[in-house]
């Protein structure tokens, strides 16, 4: 430490909001160096080569084979596949000075589909499947979190090609297998969820998440298993018989443009109120959405959703996707004079009625279900408005925001928990929307050329560092895994007299024969106090200290998990050690 | 190899000019993908993830700490070192999704000198040796013979940090060992040449060629040692007196705008030949290049020289940098009408000549040296032009081509061979230009803030693969040292017999166990010659061949290099192998 490139810091960067960002700074394995890009010092980087070779030696070992492609990539095969546009903003484009149009590489689809078809061309070749480990870029609008979104970053991305689907299911299964075996090794506590497959297009598909408050995404557990929130599908509520209820009666409501201002009125009003209060859940929110589509027109959609829900705005963005979705504004609202904020009804919408906005609504909005609803006149609510009767929408939109007790399908039963996480893997089954695009076939046995069908597998290499740094941490620093510590020991001289520098470096050489490496902390000039701080922020997992108790022959084993102090006789320390590991 | 993600090429691929780019295609390492870019298949990876791993070793037993940096940088750090303008074309820019500038590093000064400025500030911190093994990118004009010149691709970069010269003459010299420790496991022939640092600035610098046709880079050796041709100073000739010398004359030459006409007319001429012939020695060439300084602006430089001698480019580019040298165009002349083309003379050149055109000559043109020049009239020669006397230039430059014979100052004595290769490494002397720039300073001893010096250490790692492939190949294929070899042992299964496969299996099994892989050639329906071949082209240095004298106990055991092949018993092949490596 003496020599190590390396200051740790006292205080938490002003730009970190999360624990992980957080002590990776402080204890300098990291420094920023641009927006959303990182400078990985030496500590930092020890991780991170550990942290690379767990994930290749488990690729090698499922028989998936490296290869390596450049980062800089021209846009012809992007454009193909009409990726080039469709990654809108966050591609990274730029010219070469020929004025060729190149991009960064965000993911290698096109390239991995036009190697296989540049060197196969056969059936026996498959099945086949690649992976990368290599620099990624995504030019994020707000990158965050440190390692956790940034816009350089290092994933390992694999690829597989097969005949057939059921093929492909056997590759899929593979990789999940490995996948697996990767997140063991690195002691990652993960969740596997269903996921939508976003912008990659494809069939089956699913996340591994790191359970986290820091996490981005959030996923839902039933008791059928877990998925994503954009992922999952709520169950439709049973439709109810029409006859005998109640006709629709449009009442006053003045100054009731909210929901809650609506419920308090009703609660209030002596013509309106019942036994049991009106709730939210009474009366249905119709929510107005500009979305726009990638050649760049726009179109208006409406969503019908019981008031006591929101439109959760991940789910409406994968419901609609490729579509953007954007705000609808006062200046939309002037283009629909039948449009009245606060008080839209189901009658001023769908594609038969004026307006000829789409009008979708939530899985519990079904027929014979009745309303508290706008009447499409300034201050006024329709009660008792019924689906099936009063209103017929154009479809169903499940994009509500989704609570515990939620009855869903998929995955199958009521949602028991609602947690976030960080992505650090997702794997899925594309299909032959690449090898179509890119004319990826292969002569089957019967001597017919066949458009093959592929997977994608990712893992968020350098996000993998930040989530295992998020999972073990106390509020006194890291604690690495032993599988990616940066040192197995950290061995701290607790004294300014020479005999323990020399026995130091003599243990440490014990140590190295063992296969074990030693960061000493060597240090003249800095207290004992601020070395085991150091070393608790650092967070190698065993920390030794060699002091006062040197003279009876005894060195200090300190675990940075459990927190347990052990003297132990300087004859047995390396055996006391290796029994840690 | 019935699975390996491979197919080797019969033909040599129409864009490889040099034999590493045409056999590195053929024997199924790389592929290309872009201009200037290059995919490295699964054996390509694993030659390249040894060579990196050797650099990488040295650089730590050194004691250098690798740290990694972003590729994807802002600009500001190049605007304060000018080098965001300098590199000009070559120079990859972009603009992230706000319109701020980026660029993708060509190399790494600013941002090591920023991170040690940012993490250091005491003479105690030093000295410091920092290290990446990173992807880096440079738009280069003329992309050319695969890896040898790339667009995208991977380089070792170190930078020394010292308080003072003396440090860093010890820095320079620790990396200059380091250098050929590497380059010795790498099993590359290399010089070590003196060299301009060209873009960098800064002082001493030498240059690793590894000698090769292919190579772009022309050194010369003298007895005093090599240097590349941009950095020899060629020793001026001794002056001669004035006195008694002949009087200048003019006379007609007519058609005579080149030298060889020039001198064909004086030889046959009668009023001008004399008894030994004239030659392009005796005679004054004036050539004139239009220079383009950084801010666009122009001017113009006249080269004197012998006529038997030509302006070498490179070292008249070297020699003027950072001006851009451009052709002199009859639009020029028409500009200077005392200059007329082919009959230029000293007179009309020269800062206080009415053209005011600067005029160097070559260290060969001194004082009392007498010439055939142009007389400033078309069809007119002056005989006898005396330097010193009747003309005086503005200085000297040392541009025209080098010889066998020529003498140096440096490096010291006459030049014995003039050869090209290929630089597989840099190391220089950078000084404090980008510690001044960007103020990183130190407190030293005293408490004074001193500014740091720098030293900057390149190995192209990619490059270094080509290399080895350059000089280790035959006419059959690559010939890989055995360490960075893609396999240790090529193990071919030459017949269809199941016991050979079997048994195949069963020696790479042993042979894994010596840690030696195996790559085994499985492939069913391939025959023997073809497995031969593919064998040669692959260029793993030892084939073992398992066939009809496996009956008998026996193993066919080829040296790829020495072209041996022995009998072995089986039970003894393991240690064969061994002994071999």
């Amino acid at each position: 430490m003496s020599e190590l490139f390396l200051r740790t810091l006292r205080e938490n960067p002003a730009d970190a909001e999360v624990a992980s960002h957080s002590l990776l700074i402080r204890a300098g394995y990291l420094r920023r160096a641009a927006s959303g890009g990182y400078t990985w010092l030496p500590l930092g980087l020890m991780v991170l080569q550990k942290v690379t070779e767990i994930v290749r030696e488990e690729m090698n070992k499922a028989g998936f084979q490296e290869v390596h492609f450049p980062a800089l990539l021209p846009r012809e095969p992007y454009e193909a596949t009409n990726r080039w546009t469709e990654y809108g903003p966050a591609l990274f484009r730029l010219q070469d000075r020929r004025g060729t149009d190149y991009l960064l590489a965000p993911t290698h689809e096109e390239m991995f589909t036009l190697l296989v078809k540049d060197l196969y061309s056969s059936y026996k070749d498959l099945p086949l499947s690649l992976y990368q480990i290599q620099t990624k870029y995504r030019d994020e609008a707000r990158p965050r979190a440190g390692l956790l979104r940034g816009r350089e970053f290092i994933m390992k991305d694999s690829y597989s090609f097969d005949l057939d689907d059921e093929g492909l299911v056997v590759s899929y299964q593979k990789h999940r297998d490995a996948y697996q075996k990767v997140f063991e090794r690195l002691v990652i506590d993960y969740v596997i969820v269903s996921a939508q497959s976003g912008a990659m297009g494809g069939s089956a598909s699913e996340e591994f998440l790191a359970p986290a408050d820091a996490g981005e995404d959030t996923y839902v557990e039933t008791e059928g298993g877990a998925a994503n929130v954009e992922a999952i599908q709520i169950k439709p509520a049973q439709s109810i018989s029409i006859i005998d209820l109640p006709a629709a009666q449009v009442h006053d409501t003045p100054d009731t443009a909210t929901i809650e201002a609506l419920v308090n009125f009703c609660n209030q009003n002596e013509s309106l109120k019942r036994s049991n209060q009106w709730t939210a859940a009474d009366t249905l929110k119709n929510v107005l959405m500009r979305l726009v589509s990638q050649d760049g027109t726009t179109r208006v959609l409406a969503i019908g959703i019981p008031g006591d829900r929101e439109v959760d705005m991940r789910r409406l963005e994968a419901a609609v996707y490729p579509e953007i979705v954007t705000p609808f504004t006062d200046e939309d609202f002037a283009k629909y004079p039948t449009l009245l904020k606060g008080y839209i009804g189901p009658n001023a919408l769908g594609i038969k009625s004026k307006s000829k906005i789409e009008y979708l609504v939530d899985p519990r909005v079904v027929s014979g279900t009745s309303w508290i609803t706008g009447a499409n006149q300034t201050g006024k609510h329709v009660f008792g408005l019924v689906m099936g009767r009063d209103f017929n929408p154009d479809g169903q939109i499940d994009v509500a925001d989704v609570r515990v007790g939620d009855e869903c399908v998929v995955p199958a039963g009521k949602v028991i928990r609602l947690a976030r996480g960080i992505e650090v893997g997702h794997i899925f089954q594309l299909g032959r929307k690449y090898a179509q695009a890119l004319d990826l076939k292969v002569l089957n046995e019967n001597g017919e050329q066949v458009v093959v069908t592929m997977g994608s597998y990712g893992i968020g290499v350098t996000r993998a560092v930040a989530v295992i740094a998020e999972q073990h941490h106390d509020e006194r620093g890291l604690r690495w895994p032993r599988t990616v510590t940066p040192a197995d020991v950290h061995l701290v001289i607790a004294g300014k007299d020479e005999a323990l520098a020399i026995a130091a470096n003599q243990l440490a050489d014990q140590l190295n024969a063992q296969r074990l490496s030693v960061l000493i902390d060597d240090r003249v000039g800095v207290s004992v106090g601020v070395k085991f701080n150091d070393a608790e922020l650092i967070g190698i997992p065993t920390v030794v200290v060699i002091g006062k108790k040197y003279a009876e022959g005894l060195v200090e084993v300190r675990d940075r998990f459990s927190g347990a102090v052990d003297d132990v006789l300087l004859s047995e320390l390396v055996a006391k050690v290796k029994q840690l590991h």
